[in-house]
């Protein structure tokens, strides 16, 4: 029987774990909870997420990536004030001592009663060096909780790097680690996760003048604005804002933001969201359009997105403006899977004041012939690639019924499926075996990233590569033998072709890519 | 005036921090001892190298990669012994308290005494959840000082995901930790590092069938071989071997090296060191020779490379035989860049008696219709990335006299390089600006990492990309807008060639494979 609703997720995971995508770490000693590995098949498909996203903020965008240590001494974090502020308030189990995040739950498993246990920081602690009570906290450090923090240090070198000029954006793609208080859903909820983010620094005073913004005012977008009553709760405080031009487009911003008043989901294009102060400013505009590009391209169909206005009182402690990328899971609900946020100045602020070191830029006014020095914006797009590779195998992820049995397969975008085709012996005859070994290695020295398997029989096999996605099977039988032609069989609608051998790779490459445009044109009328 | 001999390895520093390959982390706060950032063009180089690395590992030798996290609990190290043997014995100045690793130092900067003070483990220390005193040890973790043990905890799945067939590789990418004591030697000795390992599980008795070994057997290798009376000193006590194939096949490889009687190095196929026990399996041979082929077509020269085998005193504790491939660097002399390992059964017989879970395969002998059960031994070629680097960039580096002036250039292999093409307006005019921005916008979307630079004179960007390793600057001038032809120079020999637009695209996937290729021959009779 086919499953439906919430199990589907579950049916998901059993072949996600079955097939080599995704292990609990640590089984043979229990697991721990959240820590998961990608194994074979988990990581091509991770590998080529980031690639599509190198594929839009580097090749696209004219961004550059660097690598930043996971550990950072203490300093970092006490200017960033993730040292005070990046902490869950925790309850305490009376009866059996576990531990819970306070918001999470009301009453523990066992029965007990839960009292208040204090604050608890989510950065995992470590230290540099040999330790000693002597030296105090000399050599205390954490484990990053976001990738950004490497970036905005660099910044003085970032900036003489791109020869003094903005806007630039900058990229990494990471570990970060959050030592989560009792973290219990797969995938959504990690203790080390991978981030990729853009750190784009602008201009404050350009921040409604994006360049490329043309390209994307016409994409519509499912927008769940913070209404206007949300946001005049509390006037955030903790902004280390030392330059007038940050705190004046903080402002306009939320004045901007203020004008629309409820809390309900509008469909609009971009265009008009900037337009009409939904979206503070075409540079969050841009961004959240990229990023709608984006999902969609990799599988998320358009009507299980929205993008949600986070409210003053959920806001991170740095930003000022913030919009998620939501995906609307069988199993989760609507969970985040990125963040867009305006983190204003804050960062380069507080390291400038923490370190003594200059962090603005000198904008040159030509027409008036002045020289201004300002802290540029940070404009942050940050995608929780586990939780993207979560969303895209519940979305690939489907069952029918085939005769009497139900064919599991997973409808992967062609491009980011972890192998492209496979090639099989329809019998298990040497002349065969040998023929589809040939075929095999043209592929893969061609870097189509293929596999081989002669094992089972051929139904068997088709349907292991339904399984894990592969949008081609390629099978070599007699008539290969006879003239030099295999079949092709379709992934997604089981139908079958007959091509020449020397026509495989042009095959396959003008599928792949035919298939990348087509999806985006569809999600785009979606 | 040029630089000769160790100098040059400043300059090559100078120039790597000058353009954004490698930064100091955390600057703005002074820096962090063994902590270094990948800046905009050094994260292009890594990858570029990393990818090398999978093209060799995934797509030639057919492995799969897998990803697993940092943290890792307890556990995993009580199993491995790392807990109790990777330690370094640490010296403490009496005079200011600093420390020191044993080996490295007599006497402090300071003046004062060095006193023993005990053997400190070099792993990061963490914990996992809500610490109390109650809890004990419970949560204890470290940061991984290697990723292969993520490799061996998941070897049941991987086994199963390999259809319970042996041999199989599996690699993996990642950071790894190791908390020196002082590390002064920039890329070469780091708190955190990348390496990129594979693990070979291959059964006991056929470490000297590799099915490939044929087409590695004629290269040329320099070999250190340990001396016997090294290898006689102190037969390894601590193997948690627990499977007699294991115990014989070591001690096999062991007498057959003790063959040979001298530390001298020697040249020598691969196939006659193999044969003569100098390398004591095929199966080592095999990797150490990919090994040779990867660093040499990379860019480093075979003269400044050789393999050196450890002595028993030096192995680390889980190996049983081990070749260090060194690099002759002009700062550091010799210096480890790979190590290829013979772990024996060391790590999965450890795992199994210390998770009490099956890590053997069921191995079939359809001659005598027998089955016996055996513990798969494990070979490790396991690269230092940014030593690897570190290297590349210090081969690259030359300083001609051009004129007056002396040229920087980095002759990097062309498929590594960070940027393929830089293309340049002669001038600085409106219709060549546009005509260059065209070229640049077709060289982008077809993949190829180019460059478009428009400030400065033609000989300073010229110089600009001398620096940073382009291989090719394509410019644009009044020529072009006539019929349609660019010059096209050429980083090493800065001759220039006038092709036509259409012929660009051609041009450059020519010569960058033509590169490769080529190197790899030259290589080989170096």
């Amino acid at each position: 029987m086919m499953t439906a609703g919430a199990d589907i997720a579950e049916n998901v995971l059993e072949l996600a774990r079955r097939r080599g995508f995704i292990w609990h770490s640590y089984e043979i000693y229990g697991g721990v909870a959240g820590f998961y590995d990608y194994g074979p098949l988990g990581t091509l498909l991770k590998r080529n997420i980031e690639n599509a996203f190198r594929n839009l903020y580097v090749i696209d965008e004219g961004f550059y990536e660097i690598e930043t240590p996971n550990i950072s001494p203490k300093d970092v974090f006490a200017a960033s004030h993730h040292l005070e502020c990046f902490a869950d308030e925790v309850v305490r189990c009376e009866r059996c001592g576990s531990f819970f995040k306070r918001d999470d739950i009301s009453k523990c498993e066992c029965g007990g009663t839960l009292v208040f246990a204090g604050s608890f920081n989510l950065m995992f602690r470590t230290h540099i060096g040999v330790q000693t009570t002597a030296a105090g906290s000399r050599g205390e450090a954490y484990l990053r909780p976001e990738t950004a923090q490497g970036i905005f240090v660099d910044f003085p070198r970032l900036l003489k790097f791109n020869r003094d000029k903005l806007p630039f954006g900058i990229i990494q793609i990471g570990k970060a680690f959050r030592n989560e208080i009792s973290p219990r859903q797969s995938l959504i909820r990690l203790r080390e996760f991978t981030l990729a983010e853009a750190e784009i620094f602008v201009e404050p005073s350009q921040k409604n003048c994006h360049p490329r913004f043309d390209e994307v005012r016409d994409r519509m977008l499912r927008l769940l604005p913070a209404s206007s009553s949300d946001n005049e709760v509390s006037e955030k405080s903790h902004s280390a804002s030392t330059s007038s031009e940050s705190a004046s487009a903080t402002n306009t911003a939320q004045s901007s933001t203020a004008e629309h008043s409820s809390a309900e989901e509008i469909s609009i294009s971009v265009g008009e969201a900037v337009e009409k102060g939904i979206i503070s400013h075409q540079y969050l505009g841009y961004y959240i359009a990229k990023t709608h590009e984006f999902l969609t391209s990799i599988g998320i169909p358009a009507h299980r997105l929205r993008f949600r206005q986070h409210r003053k009182d959920e806001m991170a402690h740095y930003a000022s403006d913030c919009w998620d990328a939501e995906f609307l899971s069988m199993k989760y609900g609507w969970i985040e899977i990125v963040g867009i946020a305006d983190r204003g100045d804050y960062d380069l602020s507080a390291h400038a004041s923490h370190s003594n070191q200059n962090m603005s830029v000198y904008i040159s006014d030509t027409a008036k012939k002045t020289r201004k020095k300002v802290i540029p914006h940070v404009i942050e797009p940050s995608y929780g690639i586990d939780r993207i590779i979560y969303a895209v195998l519940e979305c690939a992820y489907h069952e029918e019924n085939v005769g009497k049995d139900i064919r599991r397969v997973l409808k992967l975008k062609k491009h980011i499926a972890p192998i492209t085709a496979a090639v099989l012996p329809l019998l298990n005859r040497e002349e065969l075996k040998n023929k589809a070994k040939e075929v095999f290695n043209i592929l893969r020295s061609n870097n189509i990233f293929a596999v081989y398997d002669e094992s089972g029989s051929i139904g068997r096999r088709y349907r292991r590569q339904d399984e894990i996605g592969t949008p081609f099977c390629i099978t070599i039988d007699h008539e290969t033998l006879e003239n030099s032609t295999v079949t092709v069989r379709y992934r997604d609608t089981m139908d079958q072709i007959r091509i020449h051998i020397d026509e495989i790779l042009n095959f396959l490459r003008r599928e792949a890519v035919g298939d990348e445009c087509a999806c985006e044109r569809d999600e785009m009328n979606d």
